[in-house]
């Protein structure tokens, strides 16, 4: 089994594919597109891609890329990103002087960096700064990054959870060239449609309540260009072959475009 | 007039509040926070801070501020993201080795720079990137930054639009003390938490429906904790203290915990 993602080795959604495949091989991909095509291709088996983050909310780009890839989500990842501090091992935090990391990152642990006096420095991303401080042996230098990242590069972690913001959680799908049944706990991802009638919205999620499906992401995308295209991502309760999601899901497509099964998975 | 954003002078939140406010105070601030405190205590009149962008998708953080803090939503700004590369003046693009900016930016116009054999190099933010080559005069680094970011570092535009995909759209909010009544065009931004009771989210969109109001956005943000705690994220056509949308608030709140209205304005 190989698992594509994007980012180097050892980033977060590293860390958050090894809490579900714990001993895979992994493919590190520069981008979202590369990490599907991937899957498509046959080169991986699985991808694992964030969706959401309690910070950012929805990631957009994902779910452009899975209505453009035919595969299926079959499973779910939820990961709390807990920051850790990475140096070279033996070093004393009170010797070092500049902390590199990923912008966003940086900016989640300021508090933790002017308290200890380290001048954040931008990198690309998170792992790659450990492995630069690893393969450079910079002694006065630290990582805002993974405990993945700190095992991938030998570093050590000098402190963990150093966020500002403890609820920072990202929540990740696993996709894979085929759908696969979930026995425990199924929850489906759905993108789709409205027609462009008055009502169309409140027409498409009746069966889901007639049916007492309980609805756990319901959101609208971006306009494009101006004209609002009505397209809606929602996560439902159930499997999709099997009711009641499969009636009320057939009950809703009347009243869509198009709507589309991303998959069904178990919830994390 | 003085307008507080997130980000360095020229980043692409003071180009987006510079198209609504040709010539005001701009006041540059550290965080999302810190541009809505300056609002609050008085030091400035409004901030502008980016609630969605096409590829990113929603940005969670800006409603959990407006929800903590006790502003309004008057104003809507749409800015197309053009990226552009910025030069020290009479610099031929040829001579440029490197490209400086926050790595987002540096990911949406990867093609670019490789077609062009610049190297990217991370920084904090895409102003603070032109504002470096500027003071340190360095002769063969580019930056990848706003065009109010070379008018207000003195940087020449080498190039504009080099981004990959063109669909790169941010939709800000105007923020401030009190409301205002837009004139033409209004939307309104909501944001609810719902009963706890089956059928809920229907009931509440039923109101807005029968009285043909239109839905703009409706978005569900991110599970605490894993709780759900189904918190909505609302835009709506009309004002909210007129018919229809104020009968169909009323008939809304009614299946709510808790409804806010985030503000009325007229659309961008």
């Amino acid at each position: 089994m190989r698992v594509s993602f994007q980012g180097e080795a050892g980033a977060y959604s590293e860390e958050a594919l090894r809490t579900f495949f714990p001993d895979v091989d992994v493919l590190p991909c520069a981008t979202f597109g590369e990490a599907l095509t991937a899957v498509a291709d046959g080169q991986a088996d699985r991808a694992v891609l964030p969706v959401e983050n309690s910070q950012a909310g929805s990631i957009t780009e994902t779910y452009d890329l899975m209505l453009q890839h035919q595969l299926w989500a079959v499973g779910e990842i939820e990961l709390r990103v807990r920051h850790c501090l990475l140096a070279l091992p033996g070093t004393a935090l009170a010797s070092l002087r500049t902390a590199h990391s990923h912008p966003q990152a940086l900016a989640q642990t300021a508090e933790y960096l002017a308290r200890n006096r380290l001048e954040p420095v931008a990198e690309r991303d998170t792992a790659g700064s450990a492995r630069m401080i690893a393969e450079r042996k910079l002694a006065g230098a630290a990582a805002v990054a993974s405990r993945t990242a700190a095992t991938r590069y030998g570093l050590e972690v000098l402190a963990e959870g150093i966020e500002t913001n403890p609820d920072n959680r990202t929540r990740f799908l696993v996709l894979a060239r085929e759908p696969v049944v979930p026995h425990t706990a199924p929850r489906t991802s759905l993108a789709l449609a409205l027609k462009n009638e008055a009502g169309a919205l409140l027409a498409v999620l009746k069966p889901f309540a007639d049916a007492g499906i309980n609805i756990t992401k319901l959101e609208s995308r971006p306009s494009r260009r101006g004209s609002w295209e009505y397209v809606f991502y929602l996560d439902v309760d159930g499997h999709h072959l099997e009711p009641p999601l499969w009636p009320a899901l057939e009950a809703a497509a009347k009243h869509c475009q198009w709507l589309r099964v991303l998959g069904s998975y178990t919830k994390a």
